[in-house]
This record gives C-alpha cells, sequence and structure tokens, in this order.
C-alpha cells in the first residue's frame, strides 16, 4: 500500500482540480492500494497537520471546476525556513508530519515559491513530484503550465469587451494583464485581443514611442487604440535605475499600478482621454478551458505513474508536445520568461504590434 | 419617401446596432422608399452635420455585434443648450442641420441623458421616436433597457471567476459593479453571482452590519465571502450628509471608489484581508445576449412601425411583457431606481442576502 | 418544526438546483426548524420511498451548476393512476409515504406532465407547492419558465456557430430547436440568431413560401438562408389531417425528425444543398445563465415563503414582473402556445423573418 | 511591388480569418509594395477568374470573426485534374488566371485536399504558400492546425450540457465529435468533458468492452456514462472487412452515422437507453479561441516574410513550439493520425479512460 499526501500553494489557478483528479484516478486504477491525505491551504497544512484522507468521491466531478478543493495560502512566512511566531521550526513541522503520516510520497502543485520550498523538502529527504500550477507561464522546465490558457481566455475577454466600447468611443484603452515579472500572458492574451501596443516586463518601453503609434493610428484613420500592458511593465528610465532607486520610486508611487502610469504620461503629453481596465483576480478565476483540463489531466497521469514507478525528486512538466519529468534541482530557482527576440515577439511584429522598444 | 437621421448617444452598451438593425430592416420592408443617414458620435454629429448614408449593407452582420456602427459620445458638453466654445447655438444647429437634411424623423437611442436632449428636440418641433439604451436600466418608463442583461452577464462572469479564487483562499472579496446611482445591475448581479452581501445606492449601508455579516459567515464555518458594491454605493454616515457635506468629502476622496473604502473598513475594523476586483468598462462591451438581441430588435421593430405610421415624440419600452409606446415627456428627466422594499429585495433577503441596513 | 419533502421531474433543465437552493435557503433562514427530504429521480422516489435528508452542504455551490441534485425522471409510467408492473397503487404509494414521513408539504419542480400529477396529489389531500421548469416555456399562468433562457442561450450559441460556416459556404442551414409543441424556444433563439424563416408548431407552414424565401434572398445577394425549426414544427398539409391520418402518416415517417422533411422538400424543389443541424440535448444542460439563476432564485424565495406562511396548492409563478402564486388547478392540463398573431411574431416579421404562412 | 492571390478552400473553420489578416498585415507593414487578390469559394475562383482586390479595410476587425471573407468550397469536382462539365481543363484554367493577374505568389489556406492541390499547381509551376486549416488537426508536417482548439471547445462544450443532464437522468450518453477518419478532436474533446469512453478511428473498438466499462461504472454507483464517438469510429469487425465489404456495409448502412450503432448495440444487448447527441457543423463555426487566434496571426506572420523573403513551395507549420516552414511535397497526400499507443492514449488510459480495444 502507498500513502500520498498532496497540497495545492500559492495563487490559485484553474485546472489545479483537473490535475489532482489526474494523479488521483490513476493512482486509484493502478494495483496497489493507495491513500490519499489532502493538506489544506497549501504548506500551511502540513506545518500545521491540517489533512483529510480524501476518497475517490472527492474527485468526482471537479475536472471542470475552478480553484482547489484543498485550499491554497501565499508562502505563510516570509522564508520557510524561519521560524514561526511560535518559534517552530516549519520544515522540522513539515518533515515532522510527514512521518507520522508514513507518506511515501508528497505530491505538490504550484508555482515558483511553491518549487522552491518542494526543492528544499527533497533536499531534506521527503520523495516529492510536482506539478507546473500558474497562469503565468513562467516556470522553467516546462513549455506549458496549466492555468495559463484558461487565464489568457479570461484576459482576452475583457480586451474583447473593451474593443467594442473603445471602437464606440474612439478611446485609447489600457488592459492591465496579470503575470508578475513575466510577459506571457500579456502577450498573448494581447495578440489574441489583438492590442496594438503590448507592454512586457522584458521588454522595457519608451513612453514616447507608445505615443507615436497612436498617433500613426489616427493618421492612418483608426478611431481607436487598445494597449495591454502587464502588470510587470516598466519604462526604460525605471529599468536604468539601481535596485534601490527603483525601490525608492516604488514606495512614494502615486499610481494604483503601472498602467495608471502609462496612462497619466499619454494624456499628459497629448491631451488624449486614456481609460484603464484591471480585470486583476478573475484571470485566475472560473472554469478550467478544454485545453487546460486535457494538459492538467496528463500531468496528473504522468505523476501517479512516476508515483507508481517510485521515481521521486521530479517535477512533471512539458517539452516538446511531450510529458516528460525534471529533476526538481533544475526548475527550482529558475524563471521562464519572454526572450526580447523570441519568435513569437518578431512575429508580433511583423503584424505591426509595437513594444514600445 | 421617408429621410430619418438616426443616432447613438451616451456610454455605449451592447445591442446598440441590433436595435438600428431592428428599425431600419423594418423600414426597409416597408412599403414606401426610405434613407437613412446616421450622425456619427452622437449629438455631436447632428451639431456640426458630420453623418453618412446608410445602406441595408451597413446593417448586415450586425445582430451580434457590440458597440454602435455610428460611434457615440457622452453629452459634449456642459449643457447641451449652452453655445459650445465657439459661440455656436448647438440647438439651432441641430434644427438646422434636420432641417437641411429634410428629415422625417430622428431616431435617437440612448439613456437618461440623451433622453432630456431628445425630448428638447421634440420640444423644438422635431420628430423624435427614441430607443431606451442603457446597462443601468434606470430609464423611466420602461420595465426594461437593452444592453442591461448583457451587462449582467458580464459582471456575473466577473462574480464566478472571483468565486472560484475566492474560495480557494478564503477570502473577503468585493466584486465592483457598474450602474451609476442605481442599483439594478449590482442587485442582478449580486444574486446571479451567489454574493454573500450586496450593497446598492438606494440601501445606504452601515459597515458594522456588513462586518456582522462576514462573522456570521465565518462562525457557520463559510471561509469566505463575496460582496457585490455599486460604484454608487453609499454609507449611511455619507447619505446622512448635506449636498454639500458630501460634495466635499468626495473632493478629497482618498480611495479610487467605494468598494476601496467598503474594504478599507473591513480591514481596519477586522484585520480581515479583503480583495477588491473592478471589472469597468468590460461590462458594456461584447456581444450582446441572446436576450438582449430578441429585445432589441423587438424595440427596433415597432420604432420602425412607429416611423411608417407617423407618429412621433414617444421613447418605445417595454411595459408587463408588450412593447409600448412612451410620450417623450413622460420618460425625460426621471430615474427608475431600485425601492428599498421591492419584491426582489425581500426575496434576496428571503435568500439570506444582506443589504447592510 | 416543519418537514418538507422536494423533488424534480420530467426533462432535466438549468436552474433546477438554483430553485431547489432558493426554497431551502429561505426555509433555514426562517424562524421555524425545517427538515428537508429530497426524494430520488422524481415521483419514482416518492412512490417508492427512495429518499434522503438534505442539509444546508448539499445546496452549497449549487446555484451555477446545471441538472438536478436528486435526479429526475420522465413519467415512470403510462399514467400516474394506473398500478405500476406489480401492481402497486401509485398513487396510494405516494400518499403512504409523504404520511410516513410526516411531510407538511411536497415542493415540486417540474413541466406540464409533471402539474398534472402534482394538482391529482393536491387533490388528493397532500400540500402542494410547485416551481415551473421547462426549457419550453409552456406552462400556463406564468409569463416565464426557468431553464427557457439557458436554452435560449444554448439553441442560439448553436445557429451562431452555423450562421459562420453558413456564411463561408454559401449554404442554406437548418437548425432543429426543441420545445415539443410549443414555439417559445425556437422563436426566441430563431430572432436572437438572425434566422430568416423560423417554422413553429403554432404555424403551420407551406414549403412554398419558404422556398420563396430562400430564392428571393438570392436574388437579393444573400449566399445563405439560416432556418430555425421547432421539433414540433408542423406543415400545412399535415395539420389538415384528421388525427388519425396524422398519426399513420408518423409511424411510417421517413425521417429523423420533422427538420429532415423540410430539408429534402427544399433539396427536391430546387436542387439546393441543406445541411440539418440538431443541437438536440445540449439544450437542457449546462451552467444556468444568470437570468435563470436569479429568477429561479426568486421563485425559490417565495415558494419558501409560502410554505412558512402555510400556503399549500399553488404554483409559483411570474407574471408582470411580479412573482405571483397561482392555483395549481388553473395550471394543470394547460399550455401557453404561441399566438399566431402575438407582438412578438408580428415584430418578427416586420424584421423580415419568415414563418412560412 | 508584389501580387498576391489568395483562397480558402474545403470546410471553413475557425480562425481563417485571423490567418489571412496575419498575413496580409504582415505584407502590408513590408517595404514592398503589396496588391492581393482574394479568389472566392476556394479553387473555383481561381478556376473561374471570380476574385476581387482586396484592401487593409477587408482585415480590419476580422481577427475574431469565424468562417473566411473569401467564402469557400470543398473540392469542386472530383479531381482537379479533370476537366469540368463543360470541358475547360481546371488545372490550365487556374494557371492561366494566375497569370493573367501577374501574380507573384498564391496563398492558399485548407486541409487535406487542398494541400494535394496546392502541390500539384506547385509542380505546376505557381508559387506557393500554403496555411494548415482544419479542425481535424490531421495534417502531415504541422504539430497543429488552427480550427483545431476552437473546435475542441465547441465539442466540449456540448459534453459539458450532455453531462448535467446525463447525471440527471441516469443514461447512457453518445456525443459524436467530427474529425473524419482521425480522432484527435474526440480525443480531446472526450478528455476535457471527461468522457468515461472515446472511441477512435485509429482504434477499433469491441462493442464488449464498451458494455463492460459501462456495467463496471454501474457496479460502482455511477448513474450514468458518456461516450465520445468520433464520426469515423469503427468496430473491429468492420474493421477486419475487406474494403469491397465495407464498402457494401455502408451502401446499405442502417443508420445515420456509427454513433446510432453503437447506441443501438448498447441497447440490444443491454436493454438501457441511449442517447445520441450530434454537435455537428456548430464544431466548425462560431469565433476562433484565443490559442487559435494567435497561432493563426503567427502562421499568418511567418508566411507574410516567406513571400516578402521570395520563398515558395512551403506551407507553415509547427514543430515543437516554433513556427517552420515545410516542403509541400512532404505534406501532401499524408495523414498525421492519432497512434494507438501515443503518450495521450497511454495517459488516458491511466485516467480509466476505455478505447474499447
Amino acid at each position: 500500500m502507498k500513502r500520498i499526501g498532496m497540497l495545492t500553494s500559492g495563487g490559485d489557478c484553474q485546472a489545479l482540480n483537473a490535475a489532482m483528479r489526474g494523479v488521483v484516478k490513476t493512482l486509484f486504477n493502478g494495483k496497489e492500494k493507495v491513500e490519499i491525505y489532502g493538506f489544506l491551504d497549501g504548506y500551511k497544512g502540513l506545518i500545521y497537520g491540517n489533512y483529510r484522507q480524501l476518497s475517490g468521491n472527492d474527485f468526482s466531478g471537479i475536472l471542470t471546476k475552478g480553484g482547489t478543493i484543498l485550499g491554497s495560502s501565499r508562502t505563510p512566512f516570509k522564508t520557510i525556513q524561519d521560524p514561526d511566531e511560535n518559534g517552530l521550526n516549519k520544515v522540522e513541522a513539515m518533515k515532522k508530519n510527514y512521518a507520522k503520516l508514513k507518506l511515501d510520497c508528497l505530491v505538490i502543485l504550484g508555482g515558483n515559491g511553491t518549487h522552491k520550498t518542494a526543492n528544499l523538502l527533497r533536499q531534506e529527504g521527503l520523495n516529492v513530484v510536482t506539478l507546473p500550477k500558474t497562469i503565468d507561464n513562467d516556470l522553467w522546465g516546462t513549455d506549458m503550465t496549466f492555468g495559463f490558457q484558461s487565464a489568457v481566455n479570461v484576459a482576452t475577454d475583457a480586451i474583447d469587451c473593451i474593443h467594442t466600447t473603445a471602437a464606440s468611443h474612439g478611446r485609447v484603452f489600457i488592459v492591465e494583464v496579470m503575470g508578475h515579472k513575466v510577459g506571457w500572458l500579456t502577450l498573448n492574451a494581447g495578440m489574441a485581443g489583438g492590442a496594438d501596443i503590448i507592454l512586457l516586463p522584458e521588454i522595457p518601453y519608451d513612453i514616447n514611442k507608445v505615443i507615436k503609434k497612436i498617433e500613426e493610428r489616427e493618421k492612418n484613420g483608426s478611431r481607436f487604440t487598445i494597449i495591454a500592458v502587464a502588470e510587470g511593465a516598466i519604462s526604460k528610465e525605471d529599468a536604468a535605475l539601481s535596485k534601490k532607486e527603483y525601490k525608492k520610486k516604488m514606495t512614494n508611487y502615486q499610481f494604483p499600478s503601472v498602467s495608471y502610469e502609462v496612462a497619466a504620461a499619454i494624456q499628459e503629453k497629448t491631451g488624449r482621454e486614456v481609460r484603464v481596465t484591471v480585470p486583476g483576480h478573475t484571470q485566475r478565476g472560473g472554469s478550467p478551458c478544454p485545453y487546460d483540463r486535457v494538459f492538467a489531466s496528463r500531468l496528473g497521469a504522468e505523476a501517479g505513474k512516476l508515483i507508481m514507478d517510485g521515481e521521486y525528486g521530479f517535477m512533471v512538466g512539458y517539452k516538446n508536445r511531450e510529458i516528460v519529468k525534471v529533476p526538481l534541482e533544475e526548475v527550482a530557482g529558475k524563471l521562464k520568461m519572454v526572450e526580447p527576440d523570441a519568435s513569437i515577439v518578431k512575429e508580433a511584429k511583423l503584424l505591426g504590434i509595437c513594444f514600445g522598444d
């Protein structure tokens, strides 16, 4: 018999349930008897021993359900190594609960921060298999993460809606897209929504080039301009600042987010009225799209197979259209960013999209 | 032969094109020959003589298209009676362009502000037929406006997305819904999205009752609370202020909108983390829902019939499931608000929804 | 304390769960203690005593969920009065189980057939409150039934999809829409989808008029024609047949459904290729639309209130935008059909839609 | 200056317009002047010289629009080499019209049949660049075709809708999915929709294994079973027939399609009621999903670049997440099928999905 722990950590996203269902269905279909223990609210559950045993029923009907049935939480403390406010050593607490439940393996679904901790637990001797969850698609070692395509859909829907109102009123409209410090989500939603300008963290923008593009469009008879701005977008000036200078700027930052800074700059320099829309947390919610359901199910199945085969210490990823296992130490702590000269960026430029560079 | 002018004014919404298509298809199917002149960007087009003649082709395939093919603008000047910045008397300019094109009638699609001006033009002797366009559903004289149901759908989608993420993280989430000073959109989207608390302009809220509801939910084991807040929601304290005092408060207002004020109050009084999402302009965009397509088409058909029959001075509205004509003087300047003791509010309360009153 | 039985009967539809949630939330929020017993698979559960007690948890998260958590079945036997195959008197069995559980009231959600049986149970002395469930919108005594608007959305989606392919290939396309012997669903989906021809059970069609319309469209440069055909549509010839003659025709019917008969007639008489699409059962599935969620919740709340007030023998319906109670004896056995001269039909004709009459 | 012809051929699908927009935007953004000639209704337009010159306006707003603005047709004649009914040599006619318009290149969007003809034209000396369009995803030389992911979405929506009604009624439900003789669409929609059984052309099924799976599910307490059947699915018996025997069987085939044969077999052998739903042509219609919009735009951009660089004779495809050019002679006449031992099939089996093999 095998005893498996499972937890979801970090910002939630679509298809977390689909992925867990994939793992569990595979294990329950295997020859060996399996018990599944779900830790609640991410690593917190593992640290404080909050868990419940899960049956097949818990996974019935959740393929299409957003969120996570286990609950999640962002990294619960400043760093996972530091003791908590009661002096508890968190890593030791996790190891203790793992041992207490006599677990054979821990299945961990999460993004970048989650993978750092997962790798730490591996180094501490726990058997770990992970799944790449994030709407940001910024995990190293995998071409794709689940949640990403669903989030592209939500963000594109927002741009589609804005398109009709922008066209009717002849306005400049900014849609701010999630993605932390990487631009995959904005790039894809921007291209899908027909944005005229796309500003990404990886390609610092020159506001004058943005304005030039708007003016060119007007000269060519376009009544409106749609700008997709990544929440992590940054101007050339800011990108040139030292870390200290930039931190200082952001502590006195007068805008709710960078989109409003872009809007203010355009308004100031051109007199045009600019509107900002921020779909925000809706981008990580709702039912997973069919792509993500299939993808997360496949990842989950292969994770289940790894466990049945006793292969631990891997993230289950996606490379060249095949599901692959990637050693955790290769994944942890690295970001997969948009290369400024990636094919997709070049193609976007061929289509006339301006990146402000 | 009849010569018809047409314009769309105010914030755009879904099904404007469907409604215009309805008018024009009906007129083109009639016995009399008809010419249609579309004024661009609302009353501006009528004032400055910006228009183009429209053919059947212009209306082909637009039933499902959001926005307005004529463009729109919010009231272009402080009041329509005042001269513009060049001293032009705008009302006289509109009358002149109407006469110059030898129009038999002007079809005007718009909301409250638009109807005031439409009624003014009627008083000045122009033949006017109007159609009730607004996502706010706040027009007097009609049970329903087109755009409303589509906007309910967009706002509900946002709440649905937030629901899964709120449940996963165990958070209090606020979704801010449009609607100006009336609560129809928030009330319907809130009920459709399963919001636990709904704050409307018509029912000033007591923040302590809001907090009490959150705490009750937690006591009963609910991990999260969803609050739908109308952009025009107001606290009991603010509702009790004199106009002058309130204006003073709002000029130094430290929040982007009332939702953030509610969020801050909950955070301050309870220590809970509260997130705010503002779907914003997406609520007026995108393809109209089937309900709005049928409804706007029906209104348009009846408007076309009024014109063929030479009946002017009416808004085409909806009463007790029939399309009716409502004298413009009865519509202009009045708001249809949510009565605090309306059946739908009582029913929402039976379901356990808290309005903070 | 009150003890309430509940069942859903007939073809399932969207918002059944929303309606039940509305009833139960209202009752649980009331002052009196309440126990809810859910009978499984419609009247079958009541006849054979299959039920389970339901808690608040059963109704959590089901507002947006299609189908029915209680299961449903079409009338399980030829008539409810006849004994079953083991000689059991079904009506007596239902009365016995009602008495055994000491029920104060039975909440029944269903359509026409269901209401006949509900009225019978009322006549037999049971306390009954019903809710109008059907995608057909054909229940007497209410302006609207829940499920209808969601089904309109699904059927319209199908027509929208067909529209782009029909336009690309220049074809005549038929979409067959549900609705049994009434045309509400087809009429609304047809208008929403921009169908050129709509064939309803209530307006028998002349195939030559259908063909004339197709030819007129081609003459005017249209490459394609969309026909929305109700599954109950009927030709003038067939409508003129005696019941016996019609029954004879249908027993040797060579077509899968009437749409294929229409298609064959057009192909035969004009040589044009005609394609048929049948969305079928998808029309009663999927998540309820926001309109239905609000509507079903309101109906459920008022049903809960009736029960708290001890008012039995009513269907909770909708009249002139208010939720009302309608005596069951007025509802049972009557159909609400599309009047051939209803305003909405006239409006559709003004728009140029052909009904083949 | 360059003169480019363009045509779309075969069954239409989503993102054809997006792909053409990509090509044209790229060419118009290039340094060289370009004229675009659109041939109407596929190869027919090229054969009979039906075309119109296209401007940038024709491509504005079509990114999100289903279908094709150029119209399409299935192979207009039995084989493209045979003369038409008036004795016209079609290949010569195409060459003549190509020469007459002094075209530098022909951009052809289509699937398998289309690519055979495109390759023929290349062999005849025309400059050709092609784009892989098909909802079937069966084109050799590319990991993905545009239209596929959108069709997966439509088919999955249908299965989702059927899921709620199947669960409510406890029925066996078959959803028939498009894809001709390949199973990609059914496999993906089936996995995304949570189908329990998936029948593909590439994996002939044993009806007894299908029935065994249904019975197992019931034994484990499942009330319903969803079967996704490819329109090209085939039983082991039929797969074992000689071509002649199979042809004979199909000429007297008593079922509308294979799904009905599967349904009849299950009903006959088990007495269970089985329902069939056929989403049909809806699967190729409607607005392209964001994935397809981005993908088709990227392909279009690279096609435009090839043309600017004077590189002809290629299909623009997708390999290992990069857009690549594939020699037309490698593509034409080959099918990309689902390997019965492909990873995705193995993963589906791990999840417990039955393929009837």
